[in-house]
């Protein structure tokens, strides 16, 4: 049977300890979820992680290693961060229960990612600006340190209520962008700002940070990139005419 | 600050693994649960426990030890079982977040514990049957296997969120556009789409008002719309350059 979180994958950026890698892949699995992503994970794979993942060794074996964020989230629509602390690019920022009732909602059509920083820095602000949503686990404000395995414990908990709880699925209405198209419209608008002498990549200043996060809020459909990039297009052709000349 | 969290206790029944006595410190501490009863442990304390406790070493020194469950319940108005399986006890089963609230309903009264089994086995009949309420938490039918720590941190999750519904950390606060900074970029971009030849006056289609949808949903900031109005007017200055040869 094929449920919306065969759809969710967890993604986790550059794990330090072997041994959280386990104990999510059993979190994970427990929750009913199996798709897990690894960003340049320091050790994998590794003893410790098999002997924590206690039974969940498939989800292990399965395991996608990549290099870059970007990769993790090919073919994604909707890239959920984690963060424990109050983040500059922060577009919205949902509890875990709402950001798990988000990403069911857009897990009826398509990929959808939750993504987990590392063990002790968490995510990068440039991490964060490839998500859409920040999602938050409350804790306690004088001891906010959630083990990284506890905290996918908790969103794959709050994934599997939101599946199974008897909510109405909401299909949307649109057809959302895929994080690769995303990420190649950034490309794309990077190259066009630079060919207007608009960025200038000496002194990017933070020019790309806060548009990615303009966009990440916009949480763009397909066909939205479809025209931003026909007018990045466009700047191309009408800037080449003129050094053409 | 006193808060219900204060009236509620962890009891940990024959724990195996000092790690997950660690974890489980660790998973109270940053849900606001300080209060950790370890019924004959079979390591404790043990440097394992110290080292996975990061940081909650304080919970594991506080922590009482005991030799039986009825010691470990001493003073509690409600103790809570927690069990993976259906058992032969007959008392109300419950899903976690419908016993942490009824958890946090007796710890406005009185002492409340929440109370876990063994590493492999669970809690024993005769354990569950000093339990009023029989607690399970969700998961795959398949693969029913959470850790112990994993089990304290969704259950520790719950009761923070019933003490507290949950408020959470916000992006920092950035100065919205007003709606006539909004209505002067549009008009500019009309513009500046206009001289790229991308929109044609003639046959506009859709493409304005895709366009204002797009960053409706992005709800520009002041700064955001300052950024834009800086792409288009470079992109008509390098029209202009070119327009003057």
């Amino acid at each position: 049977m094929t449920t919306p979180l065969d759809r969710v994958r967890i993604v986790l950026c550059a794990t330090s300890h072997p041994g959280n890698i386990g104990a999510t892949a059993r979190a994970m699995l427990a929750m009913g979820l199996s798709r897990l992503v690894l960003v340049s994970p320091q050790r994998f794979p590794d003893a410790e992680a098999d002997a924590l993942a206690s039974g969940a060794t498939a989800v292990l074996r399965n395991a996608e290693v990549v290099t870059t964020l970007d990769a993790a989230l090919a073919g994604a629509v909707l890239a959920i961060g984690f963060s424990a602390r109050p983040r500059e690019f922060a577009g919205a920022v949902l509890p875990v229960r709402a950001a798990a009732a988000e990403a069911l909602r857009y897990a009826q059509a398509g990929e959808v990612a939750l993504v987990f920083g590392h063990e002790m820095s968490g995510l990068s602000n440039d991490e964060l600006a490839r998500c859409q949503i920040v999602a938050t686990i409350p804790t306690d404000p004088d001891f906010a340190s959630l083990n990284l395995a506890a905290a996918v414990q908790v969103a794959a908990y709050e994934m599997r209520l939101a599946a199974f709880d008897g909510t109405v699925w909401q299909a949307p209405a649109f057809e959302p962008a895929t994080q690769d198209e995303i990420a190649q419209l950034f490309a794309h608008g990077e190259r066009a700002l630079i060919a207007l002498a608009f960025l200038r990549p000496a002194h990017p200043k933070r020019l790309l940070p806060r548009l990615r996060r303009l966009f990440a809020r916009a949480r763009l459909e397909k066909e939205e990139v479809n025209i931003l990039r026909g007018i990045l297009a466009r700047i191309e052709e009408r800037l080449d005419e003129r050094g053409g000349k």
